[in-house]
């Protein structure tokens, strides 16, 4: 007999014939003698439109009140999700997340799973009850409901399974795992057996949108094993694990990130702490700084390029043109129609070639490279948004052929 | 400084105008300088909405997931009504079920409240917030949600009013008050000013619903004074309490119930226990039996008439069709085109003549009455469903005269 961990996102529960397919994949592993955990979010648009319904009434309401109403909706989504196991003729029991023990810091909107109390959860378990556990959501020190943010449950079904001792923690969503690159982008994307937590991470990061970064490095930590898989179709999905270094791969994937724009800042005079002070600036308002350059120009002024999240341009420029006010010839100069394509790999250190392999695919397609950022396990180039498809494709081709062969 | 537990009502915070408009109320209050406590129920057709959703996936799901589900409402519109006063400036604090200490028995979809733990409440008061409370939902032993039935926020509202000792009990409705009769049948009607606790019962009971009845069962026990008023204006209300001797009146109003179906069981063979056997059958089923009427026919014979809530004729005439299999010469006829109007009033007692003067005005009507039933402070009749409104009016017009005069 196992303990299974399993999570079921949004879409997968979004109306009444998507739930029966639920409650039909919880009662499946239920029959086969297992102890099953189903942490579940909310339904379909449900966040989406209790922010709107709180953006009528109050776009400033405080966190602590948003987190009641949102909560709501792994309430909704629970219950229901209850009653069609009850349909099938399977005991079971929804918990919300106080009811399930989850006490977390005392941040509204973005809180951390601090200790989970599983006293209920193992009593309702030794039932035989079939568990669904409200994701995204629980219980501050003040008594009062917090939520994980973005993409919470996935934390919640992780953090569930590694203070559990899980045997498995399986993630139910609407792709098949994670793929070589966004199928809708690169034909010859390919499912990944297996990937590291560490190159799920950067993959997330990059724009792949799979799994909750936050539950990766929980996963990661813990060591808990992790599949992602289709709610709608029985095909083995993706193991995030950690990777032995036989198993490590030069690249595993390829993700593009089109939130990008790119600064430029020319002319700063040559001073100690210029950069400090430009950089300060932007992080004490937030701004995610991604790739930086920095460039002599010969007449003790220097030119500093970085990159940011697009949707914090306007943001940034308002703190930039304050910044040069007192600057006579410094400039500023921006793009906003650039991307940022990376390929993701563990084995990569080990291996040389790797981003020349990556930047004669884009010679041979005649893509110009704007700026490049490595690490240990990546490399990222900015390039023009309209040429991405172009240069993942290539990128694919160069790297996984063009035919599905395996890795 | 008081303290005041104000109540509102689904349909006063059905969007975000009325919440904004309940969230004024509240806020004026709390500038008086008092303690508020303001209860809330879910929003407009939130509840019934659930219920659909429920249905649609398993109509038979458990009472648990039910009030789980059910409960996820006031969730809502608590948050967004604390929204709503954060936006107006003043602090506020809302609490679900359990937080606000709730106990309840352990009985789901109908729980009564067994104690109320008003520590947090207190705290938040102390700290100046105004306290937004989700009414109908309770915990119970197992650490449950339970909600309180149909209507259950009037008794979250008196109850915390009973324990906290409350100035005012305000229950916020969208009627200006109890009236003499149905406003929207009888032309007449007119507010009451005040009620007592047990002529507000009866007229509940008989189809009048303003308040929940257990709400103002748990208001005698604890002497709590409610004030029932419309959220839409700033006109006094109808105030609910214990009435002196001097304050009763022999008729307070008039209520009309068309949820009514009349049957006659006739030949019923004269042995004794023959009317408990028939009733005890009814009983176990859950069926409300009213009005009761025996006959002898002379034959060691006897007839039977009773009514039935309407929705309830089809279970009913299976049991009786039951009870007569081997009973020979044994009918049933049943009526469904009648309904049940009553007068209520706690001087009724002490002032003879107020039946007769009833009947004299359905005499003038050329109403037929079919069934006829008195207690200490009320008098029903069953007539046909078509003259319901004549009856009401003319009975009206006997007792309070055409135009707005005092009692």
């Amino acid at each position: 007999m196992s303990l299974i961990v399993q999570k079921f996102g949004g879409s997968s529960v979004a109306n009444s014939e998507r739930i029966f397919n639920v409650a039909g994949i919880i009662s499946r592993a239920y029959l086969n003698g297992d102890d099953i955990i189903a942490v579940v979010s909310a339904q379909g648009d449900t966040t989406d439109n209790f922010i709107r319904m709180a953006d009528e009434i109050n776009p400033h309401g405080s966190k602590r009140e948003m987190d009641v109403l949102l909560s709501a909706g792994e309430q909704v989504s629970m219950s229901l999700l209850a009653m069609a196991i009850e349909k099938l003729g399977y005991p079971v029991v929804s918990l919300l997340g106080w009811q399930a023990g989850f006490l977390t810091c005392a941040t509204y909107g973005n809180a951390k799973i601090e200790k989970i109390n599983t006293d209920r959860i193992k009593k309702e378990l030794d039932k035989k009850n079939i568990v669904i556990v409200a994701g995204f959501q629980g219980l501050n020190t003040y008594g009062d409901i917090t939520t994980l943010g973005r993409g919470g449950s996935d934390t919640s079904a992780v953090a569930l399974a590694a203070v559990l001792n899980a045997d498995k923690c399986k993630i139910y969503t609407d792709v098949d795992g994670v793929f070589t690159a966004d199928p809708r982008r690169v034909k010859n994307a390919k499912k990944l057996d297996v990937i590291s937590y560490d190159e799920m991470l950067e993959l997330s990061t990059l724009g792949a949108q799979v799994l909750n970064n936050y539950s990766v490095e929980v996963a990661k930590k813990h060591n808990v094993e992790i599949e992602v898989l289709s709610s709608m179709n029985d095909i083995p999905g993706t193991i995030i694990k950690e990777v032995t270094q036989s198993e490590k791969v030069p690249i595993c994937g390829i993700a593009a990130d089109e939130n990008v724009a790119m600064v430029s800042v020319t002319n700063i005079p040559d001073k100690p702490g210029a950069a400090f002070k430009l950089f300060s600036k932007l992080a004490a308002k937030g701004i995610n700084v991604d790739i930086i350059l920095q460039s002599e120009n010969g007449k003790n002024l220097k030119d500093i390029s970085f990159t940011i999240p697009k949707c914090q341009l306007d943001d940034s420029l308002e703190i930039l043109n304050k910044y040069i006010e007192n600057l006579e010839n410094t400039k500023i100069i921006y793009e906003e129609n650039v991307s940022k394509v990376s390929i993701v790999g563990t084995g990569m250190e080990n291996q040389v070639g790797i981003a020349s392999k990556m930047f004669e695919a884009l010679y041979e397609e005649k893509i110009n490279i704007q700026m490049i950022a490595t690490s240990e396990i990546r490399v990222s180039v900015i390039i023009c948004s309209g040429e991405v498809d172009q240069a993942l494709n290539a990128i694919h081709n160069k790297f996984f052929g063009t035919v599905n062969t395996t890795l």
